[in-house]
């Protein structure tokens, strides 16, 4: 294949996309040019609905079609409780267990020394103001259980501090249907340590 | 997520797409929508651009913005050589070793029963009638070395058996850097079979 033209250009711009490398790019714009009017056609339709109607929610930073997000614009859902989460994904992740009721604030991402995300690249601004407008009753901290999602539970924890609202953390332990052989050390310590 | 929505619908027209599941296509219609201009934009200007540029070359079946494509329109190409493959990506990978000079024949894919693929699914009345009308020295088959590539390769050479041309096929053996403890048994047999 020739590195130049437009089989070559579209190969480029799907082979930087999360999940695709070099070769499922290519597998996926052949896919793609060869079912034009099943796949190729709709996914651009689809791609410029979502340029032109996705917005970010000016209170919590997800991205819906309504401003407001359906989240925070739902009477039902409890507006004292903000669950803060990493990205939209990890929201999507708990919106599908169904069991959350409140809301949500979407950082936009995790403290990142090697990626240079410093805490002036989070949504922690919104946070702040949120917080200070309505004190809530309860924050949720659900950040990766990773060092940089640690790091980042440490810094929005001392930016709540002076705000004196109870902030809790998900519990870690095993997942359910874990298997003891195949934990890393740490998860069996740490839920050794949170036995109740 | 709900279901609805524009964000929803392009998850949809993207986990459709090869090596894409459900959770890349959440997390790259976010990194999409989250970078719209460097990324989401140009993307779709890609797929425009495919979409109106790419045809089905009328001599080999293969995709490109110029007809005939570029292998068959070179003049350096030896048009006396037909190299029979199933899809465009397997084209592209014998393009990549810069080894063979020859033209092709992309049949679009493999018999396959399971699938509901058969003989007038693939491109092959074109390649009959490209032997016919101006006869090759050689015929190489570069069909996957699968039950259904196998499949296939015996019935373009029953189709061909008229013609009296040359026909070969992709010698079997280990891959170069490979380790016998690493191969399959029909492989290492196969090696052993072929020896030389």
């Amino acid at each position: 294949m020739k590195d130049d033209g437009p089989l070559a250009h579209l190969i480029r711009r799907l082979a930087v996309l999360p999940g695709l490398g070099p070769r499922s790019a290519r597998r996926a714009a052949l896919t793609l040019i060869t079912k034009k009017d099943e796949m190729l056609l709709p996914l651009i339709n689809a791609m410029e609905e979502a340029a032109a109607q996705i917005k970010t929610c000016p209170v919590c930073g997800a991205l819906d079609d309504t401003s407001p997000c359906r989240v925070c614009s739902d009477p039902a859902r409890d507006k004292s409780l903000i669950c803060i989460v990493a990205t939209l994904t990890d929201l999507w992740a708990i919106e599908r267990t169904g069991g959350f009721r409140g809301t949500y604030h979407v950082l936009g991402g995790v403290l990142s020394a090697l990626d240079g995300i410093g805490p002036d690249h989070l949504n922690l601004s919104t946070l702040q103001t949120r917080v200070k407008d309505t004190p809530p009753r309860e924050i949720i901290l659900a950040l990766p259980a990773t060092v940089d999602g640690q790091a980042t539970a440490h810094v929005v924890m001392d930016m709540l501090t002076d705000y004196n609202i109870p902030v809790s953390r998900l519990a870690h332990g095993m997942p359910i249907g874990g298997e003891l052989d195949y934990l890393d050390d740490g998860t069996i310590l740490t839920a050794f340590q949170a036995r109740g």
